[in-house]
């Protein structure tokens, strides 16, 4: 176990080096030195992937699941299952596949920088396919018989499937339609609040410090969290727009219980199973903090009078919230709102589901995304750049991840039946905490059950279960949005 | 020759990711991430160890020196020269040396700091003796009939040896020793101008712009160069210290003289052989825009008038190129004048041959260390923590760098001949463009001559010759300061 725990110890160290290129990368790197950087990526990404595919660590893990389990913690137990899970789909893509993957990533970004450029879809067409005709080998090399969409989405949210998330999106998909439908659109298409950048950025940096978060804020192009090395080295960027206080201060929210949750690991090297649990367990500790806590009358009720926004004109700190909790329907993911989010999801999921299931061909899928927009949002795309090339962040499918876009959903469901529970465990005191700016209850109370539980537990339904007595609860999300909204929308803006 | 390249490039690739470790370690690190961070450093070099021991190294250099010396480029012949001397040096002191090394590596910092802290030299002695016991074993085995101090300082500075240094510091001993004495000090032992941190970062930043520095300039413990990946990565810091603005607006000066040479190269990756000549021409280009431009009448006659100074009190340029060039004889190298540095360095320098050739002991090394600062200085060391342990920056011995103190009396010494020899070659016209901002022919002219020739020659002598027409010059050296000092020293102070 020792000698397994040194090895996976020096793959993490390597990997933490790479995470500290990339915040680099975004934030202090000069601007002529990119080539050199990716040097220095390419020439550790091949050490990194000689040492995950070495026989040696192959060795060392099969002595180490000869040890006897009871011997053996759960999180060393949970170690080796995770450590032998990573290195057999290393080895088993080996040969196949890494030249082919390796190849296409070179290209791919580039290509997808060029469609989005000249609005030209058929661009990233052949790249789409190459990428899905992988994906589908790569199924078929790791888990033989498996449907190669259930594999992808089992890859980034252990034992999710298409039945499941069939299912989840079927108990969310009218309910929004609908409440999307009653709530009362804003006049004015870009609402704003004349809020300069510096008094923004000292607002977030007063928040995330209440919330706990310690380490750097910096400014980047997106925002980001980088563990680095965590618990002890993760570092959160956001990005401030003049008179545009919604992106910036709730993103550093959201990039905060990111990092919280890397934070709230326990410190010891080459314990893997340490490692947050998933993808969706990820994001649901963003939306806590965002969604859930940011997104909250209390919230604002005890920023706004230290805030400096009443001398731009808001008068109230309910006034902000609405402000902050505003629907819109528009062509763009990022920007979304609680409620539309989750139909910008499900555009997704549905047009990879038919990719993958023959179903759909990649060059159908401009009129698809079109089509739907319109059907969910009620939105009508003017082209490809604002559509399904996303102008912004959505480089999921020209970089191959696919069975990814569910898991903000999952995320999004995971906070809200988290934050239920921590109000059941709390004594039913946690949103008078939040109008005391108060969050250690809250903090410890995510750390104790969430964070320092790292991979105990196999698959988030299973540490759900345990937490809050239930698995994946649809249905009690959407009655929290009907809710929340149709509180907002039934009284008076100001 | 690309398969030699390819491999150097590799080593350079990681050794350029241990430099932007070191950089975030000094500037953006968070205080309780130093363990994870020396975990990254262990393991990258670890690995880099093995790359350059590496038989596959070892061939591929075999077969580099068997391809036809005229079919090659002259920066490629110096490059295979320069590689095959260090994997050769590795390969040597590999069985022998190397855990030796890794082991004293480990605990000589800390044995340090806790000496300084305690002011305790009998801490240190021992590992001093170990350094020295090690050092002769490298020179025995990669250089068998070498002496060792020669050897040492031929690994510091290419062509250097004993004889050559004693030769050098007996031509400036006497001249400098009689020169301080005939200087008036101040009258007051810590004069200070009353300017604060914010406008000398201010003052430094468009200095060292209008020298041509591109890059970021932070704060650290210690002023820096990080040549993450020279020329198109560069970073350098300097330490702003209220009511001291010659520290830190002389630092960043310095540091850009090291950030230029840096910067001044041609990106061709893995032609080792482009990398700066030695740490001696590496500390020219430094005081040679610290001392020769940076400490001249003319430079502060053209930054005093936008500087802001006169708000605080300094009512000419004059005035303060006066305050920077004052002498004032302490105990601390980092902090001393023109005049005292090389001084300085004698003493360590005449300690270190003692110590190698065996006519001093470890032991004796404070009161040899007190008496010499008292006959060349006149300083009364109080303790060690303030004599031969250095409160602040001299770590060298405990780190078992022994030949490199002299390179800093080398650098002052080129640097000098270097500005004759530009100011000779542009026309005379050298004070004239200080003296009014004009700095890029000069920056053009060490480029030319010296950034962008790397190892092109092997020693700097032979580059010496050939861009001034001598090999290096003692006596210029002395001629200059005994010069510029009498000047500042005949005429009346304000």
């Amino acid at each position: 176990m020792e000698q397994l725990r040194q090895q996976l110890g020096e793959i993490e160290a390597i990997g933490s080096v790479m995470a500290l290129l990339q915040w680099d990368q975004q934030v202090t790197l000069p601007a002529g030195a990119h080539q050199a950087r990716q040097r220095q990526v390419e020439t550790l990404a091949s050490l990194l992937y000689k040492m995950q595919s070495s026989e040696e660590l192959g060795r060392c893990l099969e002595r180490a699941r000869e040890i006897d389990p009871s011997t053996l913690s759960g999180m060393e137990r949970a170690t080796i299952r995770e450590a032998y899970r990573e290195y057999s789909r290393v080895i088993k893509t080996r040969e196949s596949l890494y030249r082919r993957i390796s190849g296409l990533e070179v290209t791919a970004q580039a290509t997808w920088e060029q469609a989005r450029r000249e609005n030209r879809f058929d661009l990233m067409a052949p790249v789409i396919s190459e990428w899905i005709s992988i994906r589908k080998e790569e199924a078929a090399v790791v888990s033989p018989g498996m449907d190669p969409y259930d594999y992808v989405l089992d890859e980034h949210e252990r034992g999710s499937s298409v039945q499941k998330m069939d299912r989840m999106f079927e108990r969310i998909k009218q309910p929004l339609i609908e409440l999307l439908a009653k709530i009362k659109q804003p006049d004015n298409d870009t609402p704003g609040v004349a809020f300069p950048m510096e008094p923004q950025r000292e607002l977030a940096r007063k928040i995330i410090q209440d919330m706990g978060f310690n380490g750097r804020l910096d400014d980047s192009v997106h925002p980001m969290t980088v563990p680095v090395s965590p618990p002890s080295d993760v570092r959160i960027t956001s990005k401030f727009i003049e008179n545009n206080p919604r992106f910036g201060i709730l993103a550093a929210i959201h990039e905060t219980g990111h990092a919280l949750y890397e934070q709230g690991r326990v410190e010891e090297p080459g314990l893997i199973a340490l490692r947050p649990l998933s993808t969706g367990m990820h994001e649901s500790q963003s939306l806590f903090w965002e969604r859930m806590v940011g997104l909250s009358r209390e919230f604002w009720d005890h920023y706004w009078p230290g805030s400096g926004l009443a001398k731009h004109g808001v008068k109230t700190g309910d006034g902000f919230y609405r402000y902050l909790t505003r629907v819109m329907p528009s062509p763009v993911r990022v920007e979304a709102d609680e409620i539309t989010y989750p139909l910008h999801i499900l555009i997704r999921y549905e047009i990879e589901k038919g990719l993958f299931d023959g179903s759909l061909s990649v060059t159908e899928i401009p009129s698809v995304w079109n089509a739907k927009m319109e059907e969910y949002l009620g939105v009508t795309v003017s082209n490809d750049a604002q559509g399904c090339l996303q102008a912004s962040l959505d480089i999921h499918w020209s970089l191959g991840i696919f069975g990814y876009f569910p898991t903000y959903v999952l995320g999004a469901i995971y906070a809200c039946q988290l934050f239920d529970a921590a109000d059941r465990d709390l004594g039913g005191l946690v949103r008078q905490n939040i109008a005391q700016g108060m969050f250690a209850p809250l903090r410890e109370w995510l750390r104790d059950k969430v964070h320092s539980i790292g991979r105990l537990y196999e698959t988030p339904e299973e540490l759900l279960q345990v937490v809050t007595g239930k698995g994946m609860d649809p249905d009690g999300f959407v009655r929290h949005l009907t809710l929340k909204y149709s509180e907002i929308n039934l009284t008076t803006r100001d």
